[in-house]
């Protein structure tokens, strides 16, 4: 793939990747599993909804629980670095004959709800209520002591048409996985605004999906005793892949699944990419290490199952290539 | 100091220190401190006791929390390799006209209560009631993750003294810290009889008193973890000394106070000390780094402070060498 | 202080605080310290003067050590977004009366050389050599494993008139100290482009003089074990304060002075500062645990000592407010 | 298994489990992968044999790689308490008819090498040659940071016969697997002589072969990290199993394979043992936690490879049970 230059002078400006919204089916099910086990700090709470931050956040949530006939996607949030810039963003999507609205949205300002090509639902806002940072509140650190949000993974049909739109919007690349076809094709990208390797990620695959959320801990010990807590309080079985280092990203990562097969990944310790002269990083789809890069293959579930957007039609990839799977 | 050969064959067999009793004038602040923050398992509770483990720990209780009117500690406790050997100890205590009895204690077996040439209280018993292990109960692991009693640490008015009689009971030497006159001083020294650095220490000061009791974590990072803890929940002026790295033992260290002022360490990472020809190592009193590797002094508390053992009379140390202390 | 509005619009881009000029008296102890010792990577070298880079590092170098008759610091390098923004930056200082030249500097792009209002000396660039990334090549981690250059710390006479300049030039700030009189005075402040809490900072002293420049660890332990390692290979008393955990920017941290006195701070774990409506966190000068969270002060020589910038003569700071100092 | 009393009056007093001797058929490969990625200390070296100790060990080696035409394992190296239980071993082994030799051992003193009951070689010595212990010589830790040797596990045909054998000898058991028969059979056992886990473990299979021996580390961290290093360095391959909580011993592990085959586990965090009622700890061979507490199986190689001991005849298990194997 030609890298495309990055778009400095994006149409609005997005600050970071902020919250989602899980459709859940069991509110208290869920709460067990994000509070009690993985520690994160409930901001708010109703019969319909349970709002969720880590120790670091001041923005009152960044995941939202809600209580849903069937598992799955509300909502993708950003942050927009002002009042204006969700005005132009309204306008780029109106021009580009992608639907708008202005829903009230509890606990945040203004906000425009969207979708991109694929009908994957965004919503973007530049002000959000303010909770308590319990960041040196220690004596709340529980679990996995989750620190903030850092990131959001889906599947598109068309890696590359994803890669074009979020491009415009101004995400940076930072590393990408493609076919080692004489022309190659883009696999996966990894793209950013706050200046770590991503606020969003493609992959290909039967989508628009959510793949996972990330969620930022400061120590890979931290990752390893919510393996040692899942694993002896009755959520072996969540325990998806990992823990392990990526290749991409260089991060500390494991994936776990909550009760509605929601994917989380808990990760750490990537590096810094707000250099404008930063060039991306290429992986082939074949490198055994790109995934884990101690070797390990993701399982099958990992490139198959993920999470559908409320109300999304879901098309299969033109791509075919395959990724190396566990057996 | 001419070190002496480790007696190997001990009058009775000591297995290691494994429990103290601290008399604390308010059983609900002790326990704000000890499970709240700390985290400390309780194994019982009554009006009077309260009794707690780490998560390893089988034996019931390795810190025993008792309501008295003044702080004091009551008992150190030393588990035996069988009954028999409660009995050799029975008899060699009597025949050096040691006080003698066999009080009933709580949720363990027969038990010798005794005391050293100094009047410091001993309790040896071989069985006591065993508790689950939550080793593997990872969501029980809170505060510091405490996992295990290490080791009990006192002044002594007498370190030559001190370290003869527990020579003579097996106790083996690891460390010593001696004056650099002509003719050297035992300033302190560091006997175990479990296979790591110590199970009983003695320092030159007033005493008997116990100066300090281990609790061992299984990182390094636990122990900065209870710092930020503390720090932030009302108990940083509870932090004596350190974090740090000791030059003795090796062991990254804090020591902290309980309400009633009773020392703690927080100590993990020492080494280990089974071969029969391990060499002793040793100290100058006036090696900087003998303290803290990292040259940091201890504070004039640590050289001063300390727990009286209930109804046993103090006396000053004949020697009157200087640490060095932090201003 | 009144809390001034972040400037979204700056005169030019600055995208993050990128390296700066040693002189040193012996580049051969210099290079033992900072090479062997620390584990930093010589990306070149040469009789006059060592390019070192972190394990992450893709610009050809964060710290240049350069042979000097005197320990001074030659300049302090800000990497910009374009070659537009070094144009409009000239222009931006030109108008400000400020000096501006274009000296060639080995393995960089065109190169403003400027300086703030107190004769701060400022290098401004664009582009620079790229080295290979060793993030990936874990056997090249050595001593601290130090992964990128953070920030850059100074004395300022006046923190009131540091902060109005580089909040003009979009500095933004995460968290300051103020005097607790009626009419409080600005004792330090941290300011950002990159997104955590700080790239520049200012503290309230003889100035202007570089207090320390930070670098990044991927982990506390790392910090740990360089503590060990210095403190058992001859470098103890360079070990100036720490480690600890700071209040301000949440951060763990250890200072240590280089063998010319230059202060290096080893950094780890602070927080996300992206957000356009984040407020500033304020503390008090007399708050014990602003400095180091645990409570400990630091000493005398953090307060006092600094590195004079070549050429530029010093003054005494109008406001005598007295820090927490260990006696 | 009716698990049998320990025996606390053993014919002979083993201290530890201390070194093994592989055969490898290059050094200078074997020694870039012990010295140069894992970081083991060389205490000697010649033309046939390198000798390697970890930071903490004064005992002269822990591992002697000998030149060899076929990777094979020459000796099993336990510690004994004196030269008085070097001769009482000596009569035991002949008493019960096993061969008994006393070669001249480099580095140690009088050697009795002798052979269990299925031809699996031992020697017993009581004095090695005591190197300087680098435990507080930091800059000398590199790669995985091993501080010392912790066991040695082998295969067996017969799990009860090794156990009946090495409890007579004083091995006390602290965890075991066992079939889910009516009459259970044993399928493998942990058991110690120097107060954790084991000393020596044996698994179910065809033997006598070395399975593992096992390096202590002192943080997870360090194995993390040599999971990093061994991935891009040429090793990846080499990374057998892990890294991951194992259920029995509750231990942190890797398991890799040397240039030769023989496997390393890299361990650390297990826990107390010496306490004489100490009960030990059952699992089922169908439990998916007893081998990865977080659930993965082990492969295939892990059940079936290992190292043959020279000369030694193999015989195939009668127990033919079936342990959960990664596909």
């Amino acid at each position: 793939m030609p890298v495309r230059k990055p778009n400095f002078e994006p149409p609005f400006n997005i600050v970071r990747a902020s919250h989602v919204e899980f459709g859940v089916r069991d509110l208290a099910r869920a709460r067990a599993f994000y509070v009690d086990c993985l520690g994160l700090i409930p901001s708010d709470d109703d019969n319909e909804a349970l709002y969720l931050r880590g120790v670091e956040e001041r923005n009152h949530h960044s995941i939202v629980l809600r209580r849903s006939r069937v598992p799955e996607i509300r909502a993708l949030g950003f942050k927009l670095a002002s009042e204006e810039d969700l005005d132009r963003a309204a306008t780029w999507f109106t021009r580009h004959n992608l639907p708008t609205s202005f829903p009230d949205v509890p606990f945040q300002g203004r906000t425009l709800r969207t979708a991109d090509v694929f009908g994957m639902p965004l919503d973007f806002y530049y002000r959000m209520d303010q909770s308590e940072s319990l960041l040196q509140k220690y004596a709340a650190y529980k679990g996995a002591r989750i620190q903030r949000i850092d990131h959001i993974n889906c599947f598109t049909p068309d890696v590359q048409a994803s890669y074009d739109f979020y491009s415009e919007l101004g995400f940076r690349l930072t590393e990408y996985t493609e076919t080692d076809d004489r022309d190659p094709q883009l696999w996966a990208v990894w793209m950013h605004r706050k200046g770590n390797v991503h606020d969003l990620a493609f992959t290909n695959g039967n989508g628009p999906r959510l793949h996972h959320i990330g969620l930022w801990t400061a120590s890979a010990l931290d990752i390893l005793h919510i393996c040692d807590v899942m694993a002896t309080s009755g959520y072996v079985t969540n325990m998806e892949r990992g823990p392990g280092r990526h290749g991409i990203s260089n991060a500390f990562f494991l994936y776990i699944r909550d009760p509605d097969s929601h994917r989380i990944e808990l990760f750490t310790s990537d590096y810094l990419t707000v250099d404008p002269d930063l060039q991306p990083i290429r992986w082939s789809l074949r490198d055994p290490q790109r995934q884990t890069l101690w070797g390990q293959p993701a399982p099958k579930s990992w490139f198959e199952e993920g999470s559908a957007f409320a109300g999304v039609p879901l098309a299969e990839p033109a791509l075919a290539a395959q990724p190396i799977v566990a057996r």
